[in-house]
């Protein structure tokens, strides 16, 4: 294994797509997107492997010691949001190729070909920037949605995910390989890590989370001819439900809720007409579901309230539910183990954030590692993670990879009943898109 | 005059574009807009006056009596907001078209020709919400706007002044005729006149109002993975500057001051990233500066605590700043007397929205009349006036445009000392528009 090679690709693809403050801008299938999958493309070939693109734009690289035997599958994705940090997803796919090619020169040294085969994987669109639902590649493989309706989904301009694949050719024809495991290696994206010094977080579950769809009907009116009192305006309405949502987080232990609006469009949206309609979306997201709940039954009471008070309308739904999903004790037995012989510190941790694993993780034994975000910042240009972290990272990742591929958790192919209950909400819950 | 011949015509044009709730939509040279242009223009022929349209869309209807002589122009304009009210402008150009009629009657009867000629106007995208600024036609003919920069304005889909009054077959090549005076009658868009009980406001002056372009600027992050602590949201900080801007009125007596947000934007803009930006405009008015300025001072340094608390920056600019303007004292007696030869009772009364006769109020003695607005609401589709009203106002404009051919105003043609110096304030402050 090279720390400089993994790194010099790490810095090489976070030039394209590079925005002026080091971040980067690759939303899915976009020109700067289709540039990062030439690169993959190109390495995979280069490395001997053989390439793959299924109908949902997943690219695989496929090491196949054993002909017919499945595969471990180790990556993530190459997308980014809008303005996206350069670490969020690109991290773990490039550390996943350059593990692959460690154990591939092992497997080559040793002359002896492990119980199961080996895949890198570029999953399609996980952060959902450009098309909703977020996660997509991964939940179509996996079976969480379904590939004809991902494909039909449009982005603002009307273009649809068919057209976009299409149009950067990468709308494949492929199967994806037989899956033996999963492993995915990611940035936290939060400051736990950071905060107590430790070199690897061992996701054990994702949190609980929800989005409320808020629709604030109020009525348009004239910005100076009408008066105070004779107004109802969606706007003035909306930002009391904006900040309501935002410190309901004061009402439960410190970090044990985020919440907050991210999206919200303005109706007729002129400088001299007071609103008529606001749409926002707010994501509400805990480790305990009860939290959520509790923080959703009083932001609904207190909308509710609003509502009388302003004389306006407010509608409020459900949508994109996920319940907590636990990733199997096996892995994160193993992954401790694989810390502890490389003498790196490990804890573990919970993802507020969804990841491709979460979906692979309902069809395969998966695992998810953490390294340390520096601030806990992420989806912005400012994210940052340190070249040590970085190699340190990839070094546990070409550990776990090696036991898998080894068959570490052979005996762990079916998810656990645990597992299928989470299947079958998550089939649903799935079709919001939260990365 | 006949009262059944006007409702007819006005209760016409409001199906033109007409809304699912009683309003219209019929923005700046949109399809509907060219619709009750073609209206007006067959109206004009069939009435057997001569049509001019102007090189800014501008549309004329003249009665010359006496070859050479000036004309008083009456008028308002056709085009709305989106999801407009039926009445504001609309009303005014029919009244004008009626009231016209009659006097050329009166003229036909009695044989004399008045000293001044008379003409009807339809002034093109006086609301402004498809092109900015509002007020532009008649800003353009009063020479407060330059006639090339206003014909390059694009709309939010890149389509240009030009080409749309060019593709809706109005971007005329004729001169708008020699000035001798103004009148428009309008919907008040206050209740005023609804709580007194009075016919007709005669406008003695449009209120001081200014424009604050804010720009906050927080910073990206993950909706879901970063810690409350951790975020620099723009959306919220935005948030509890709309609330400010609201609540600053509350300083004040009651009804001194208007200010609202009715235009924001936010970036990114996706469901699962924190804001890093939002950008908005408030709207300030009152009838007296001082509040304004009180006002603003007030807000900048709130905005400016808010900053500091949320360690994010604000940009704050002036824009649009429009200074008190006064209509002559001469038209204010005059319609005063009008008003009650007719048995109308009438009030003077501020304008706090901005009209065409503003703008033409800098070039020739104006007179602006009211009509009281149920509930005082406007630019909504709830807009209403009672046809009751509508026929009250039209005897009264008739009676107004009467006095005006005769002379009455003959020895106010240049604006006072005082108008000018507002002349040389609107130039630049017209550039924001707000109607």
């Amino acid at each position: 294994m090279s720390a400089a090679a993994f790194l010099n690709d790490f810095h090489h693809v976070a030039t394209i797509g590079a925005t002026p403050n080091n971040g980067v801008d690759r939303q899915a299938a976009t020109a700067d997107d289709a540039r990062t999958r030439n690169w993959f493309a190109e390495w995979v070939r280069r490395a001997g492997w053989e390439l793959r693109v299924d109908g949902i734009g997943n690219m695989f690289g496929l090491l196949e010691w054993t002909p017919g035997a499945p595969f471990v599958v180790i990556g993530s994705h190459l997308d980014s949001q809008p303005l996206g940090g350069r670490f969020d997803g690109a991290y773990g796919v490039i550390a996943a190729m350059h593990a692959a090619r460690s154990i591939d020169l092992e497997v080559a040294e040793s002359g002896m070909a492990p119980r199961f085969n080996l895949a890198v994987v570029n999953w399609f669109n996980e952060e959902g920037g450009r098309f909703a639902p977020s996660i997509m590649g991964s939940s179509v493989f996996a079976g969480l949605l379904d590939r004809e309706k991902m494909l039909a989904v449009t982005d603002l301009q009307g273009v649809s995910v068919r057209e976009a694949l299409d149009g950067i050719g990468y709308l494949g024809t492929a199967e994806g390989p037989e899956l033996a495991g999963y492993a995915e290696i990611h940035i936290e994206q939060g400051r736990i890590l950071e905060r107590e010094g430790i070199n690897i977080g061992l996701v054990d579950s994702s949190w609980y989370t929800q989005k409320l769809d808020i629709e604030v009907l109020g009525e348009q009116s004239h910005t100076g001819a009408t008066a105070m009192a004779d107004r109802h305006d969606a706007l003035v309405a909306a930002s009391k439900i904006i900040l309501m949502v935002h410190d309901v987080t004061k009402d439960f232990a410190e970090e044990a809720l985020v919440s907050s609006v991210g999206q919200l469009t303005l109706e007729p949206n002129s400088p001299i007409v007071v609103a008529r309609r606001v749409h926002l979306v707010a994501d509400l997201r805990s480790g305990d579901p009860e939290i959520v709940t509790a923080a959703r039954a009083a932001l609904l009471e207190q909308i509710d309230a609003l509502a009388r008070e302003h004389d306006i309308k407010v509608n409020v739904k459900d949508f994109d539910i996920r319940p907590i999903r636990r990733f199997p004790k096996a892995g994160l037995e193993l992954s401790a183990k694989v810390a502890g012989k490389l003498g790196l510190s490990s804890r573990r941790i919970q993802t507020m954030a969804g990841h491709d694993s979460v979906a692979m993780n309902t069809v395969a034994p998966s695992v998810m590692l953490f390294i340390p975000s520096v601030d806990g910042v992420s989806h912005c240009e400012r994210e940052f993670t340190t070249d040590d972290d970085m190699v340190t990272g990839l070094a546990m990742l070409t550990g776990v990879a090696r036991e898998l591929v080894s068959g570490a958790l052979a005996g762990q192919e079916r998810p656990t009943a645990e597992l299928a209950t989470a299947v079958a909400g998550a089939a649903g819950a799935m079709a919001g898109g939260a990365a």
